[in-house]
């Protein structure tokens, strides 16, 4: 049994509160355990120079800890940006991309910032999952007040990790279990496809069987916290 | 009358929630009408340089705005701290330190953090205040779990600002008052005397009878708040 | 009796020369007893984005301690700026446009920059008091050159501080009163009223009759070195 | 058919020159089609902090693209690095940490780096690839010179690129196919297992069985490279 | 004899490789003794905010040494750039500059690269040396694509040290001879005239005598270098 | 005849005035016609990591404009260092560096810094002059405070520059002849040879007679100022 008593394909409880920053254009706080990271979405106009002229939009992400969110007191990320936080907000971005289709949208950008306020494990996918709401809470004002026209949202994306511990596959790593981790995965998919991958085993490698597993673990998770994010767009009467 | 319904020496409404973040050593969340901060306080082994090997403590503090904070997004403070960050944090950290006697307390750093989670005006003084009572949960968890053995906390402190609109003295402005203001005041004060004082006038300067009145202004707040301070701490059995 | 003689309401011999770089537009150097200040000022074409188009100017102040002007070395603020030179340049430039109406002046910045040559307590009110004759310096240049068709300069400001030492009130306090002080006031005022005041008590709070004797005896100071600006400028033939 | 002629299943021709810098501990310059990579291995001694009195060693790579590597000029890294590039270094150096155990090896850091000489697409796992061998020549080198007593490799490791074009598995993408890509996937693996797959599917998410057909490609392609990399080090007598 | 075994006045044997990044405009790898630099041009639109409007070119250049060039891994150019750095690109962009005649080109700036493969004393005149044969590829290139309709190559440029160790003086001086120098002179000339000398005599000053006899050993390396330059840009059928 | 009616081999007036900031260690400002710059010498304990242990000294120099030294405001070097300001800091620091002996002279480091009140051409070649006398009696104060024993200085350094404007050869240019100039070189000397001579033709290459003609200008103008350095030392009774 796990130090929290879950079963080795058990997500941890997940809360997912709206509107929680007055000014935010979208805002969520989303919890798994104790992990709690806020995630805003701000629609601003203006793109990226490659995109000037071309009628599209852009989204762009970042993601940070406050500093009191880990039990040391985490330094924040000012002059030289941390190389970890450089690689989780580049995926971010990328994940809330891949679900969206910005052609015709207008030339705005979205910007997605994702504080992670208590940090126990899962941090990078929880962002993804809560960004994810804070976007559709913010396209669906924009499109209420008619900044937008159409939603660049085509379909629900969300992630989770799992990983290998003492040789046994378990879905969804609080910091304890990740730090004993043999090997890692992230998955990041949308109901009907993958989207990112990244499997990291700096202890040893992973064989083929292994891999499946995990995989098969992850897609559970995703599949529940896709329904979950839905239940929570249906409190909003957003749907995608 | 004001804007949103206040008399001239009214205060907006203010609630200190505690024990925000499960990995911080103290974590308040502050609010005065729609103005939401998170204050943090973790105690740390290590002083700066000019203190080695003195046998005390000390006390920093740093100040942030989410990005989502304000109606248009406001960027991050990466690179080159924007100069109000810098003047604010200087002034929270005064704050504190003014009201604390760090000698003999150990070789231990106190790391304040503020971070704005919505904005509409009195932020650096919301910060103080709340920062404060932070403080002061952190310090009691440290003494009850025998990290430090005395409290470097003398007494109370609690900001708050005044201004001048139209020609009418006003207690604690929110956004839209603040941007009208023809001069403002903030004032840091214990329940006994005035740890500082900053009035700033870039429309017009101030006349000793308005000095006055906004100094009176002041100090009624700061009361109010301070009684708001102690009755936080009464519910953790924390009396300073 | 104070270390250097002084009555407690005594300011230190103060001196403003003024022209001492030949292409600067306004120059002064300003000595308060050891300490001593270049202030400059330069018109330019051009204002920061948020005035682009309104016909409007501006003025904006640095403030940088050569590395030789304190006994031990000062390394140059490179890179990182120095906190206390920031919040120090931002208390000169609101001191200044405190005083200034930049209505219809044409879109130009004033650049004030104050560097101190040495240092000996008060540099930040030497400035302020400094950089207005340098001010004034350029603008009657401009004036008489045909570049600006009227003054931005509505009144004087000048500024001084005193502090408590030894629970003794103390005016214009040298390096060696000021490390010991147990709080100190800065005051910026014109004429007839108050622009700016900072107190700041790190070693203890002030009281208010306290608080009322520093305001007094900066009153004083302020009003003798607008006197002492005012014989500068006439020197130059030169009235605001 | 592909752009150059390629089957699907069909890596671009490969070549490992070794000893390519006379001071480097260990280099060599890897090609694979019209993309060229530096690698190089130096053994200095100290470890980071979080390893001092450890007697373990450590292992960090750095990546880098010269300025004329593309066909439009790349300006350098300097100030703030590229997102891109941090992420990529990252990869390189758990891709080798992975391989290896540094435990009892001595307090040497071993610094990979990765320099860009011409880009074709595949730098990254090109980059990974030619480090490998780098790192095998610097540590025999160190092994015979006496510097080190045991060497920490304990496998060999290698990294392949491939994509989905129009909808076909392709392997080793170039540069014309990587734009054209609307999925792709890197897969770092040594001979028994998976250190690493991304899979990125910025245009469109992969079904599950586009996954398995891609893995399987990249598997393909690894287990050739370690081959090629298993021939070359023999030519310096070289065995893992 | 030297270490090396040369006469005082022999040069080191240089080679100069063209064609060696295939997405350069103009590229060659340049090699004196063991000190070998990879030299590129590239041709871009657009120039510096002080040509722009003039239809005139620019040309600006850049050095960096790679890691491993040296004995001792050499840290990266990130954030603050390495003063002699600073000190060489701007050698070699006034060098360079020196033979071109920029009026008319139309506004296109060529950027040169050196980048230091291998380190052996040398590198800053080798840079030089070898960016005048990428140039005038790039140049070469340009005019046969119809980008450019003149060169604005006006004349060839090499550079070459020479030393005082143990009080003789010697041409070409390798890196441990550069260490045992008591003084060194850089001389940038054409075929007629001098562009740029540098004499440095950081452990003795140089007598006049010394110093001609110095400028006489550069003055004839010099002419072998543009020899070679020649001859290498023959092989290709460009003539300046 | 010359703009300011100077004949060809006429320098410009010199002055070096002595302690000028009271906290420096040795102060002087040198002007030269209407250039003017401020050098100080500070003595602080501590030598960088290479000469830790050896009981040897240094000397490092830093360089800066003043914003208001120019006819046109001058940014401050924050953040990236001006490449111009980078290449003046090391020829002071080597100039000096070569008429010192600092074997056994403790671990100290001197500190000069040249900061340029007034631009009017050769503001690095009167840095030179006057940093030389700033040093001297910063060493002087060491010796007779007993922080030092002996003395690093062995002989006098000075600078000069010297011009080719239509073709005619000028000594000491100011800033109107400076920017007319085809061409010009910087000599620093001690009274019994060269310790370093830059000379540059960006618009043009220089003969071998023409540089001859400049360097006999640049000898007699440098043994000129080291007559006045000497002068300038004596009214404080020091002798090198």
């Amino acid at each position: 049994m796990r130090i929290d008593g879950r079963t080795s394909d058990e997500r941890r409880k997940m809360n997912i509160f709206t509107d929680i920053n007055k000014n935010a254009h979208g805002s969520v706080k989303i919890s798994t355990g104790d992990t709690e990271v806020l995630c805003t979405a701000m629609l601003e106009k203006g793109v990226p120079p490659f995109l000037e002229g071309s009628g599209n939009g852009w989204l762009t992400a970042e993601y940070a800890m406050l500093p009191a969110c880990t039990p040391m007191r985490k330094k924040r990320d000012t002059g030289k940006p941390d190389g970890r936080s450089v690689e989780i907000q580049r995926l971010i971005g990328r994940s809330l991309r891949g679900v969206c289709d910005f052609t015709g949208m207008g030339e705005y950008t979205i910007y997605i910032d994702c504080d992670v306020l208590n940090a126990d494990g899962g941090t990078r996918t929880a962002a993804i999952s809560g960004a994810f709401v804070a976007l559709a809470i913010c396209i669906d004002k924009a499109l209420k007040n008619g900044s937008l026209s159409k939603s660049p949202i085509q379909k629900h994306v969300a992630a989770i990790s799992a990983g290998i511990v003492e040789n046994e596959l378990l879905l969804d790593l609080c910091y304890v279990e990740d730090s004993a981790a043999q090997a890692d995965m992230n998955l990041v998919a949308s109901g009907d496809g993958i989207a990112e991958v990244q499997i990291t085993g700096e202890k040893r490698t992973v064989s083929q069987q292994e891999f499946n597993g995990l995989m098969a673990l992850c897609q559970k998770g995703v599949d529940e916290i896709i329904a979950i994010q839905k239940a929570t767009l249906l409190t909003k009467e957003i749907t995608i």
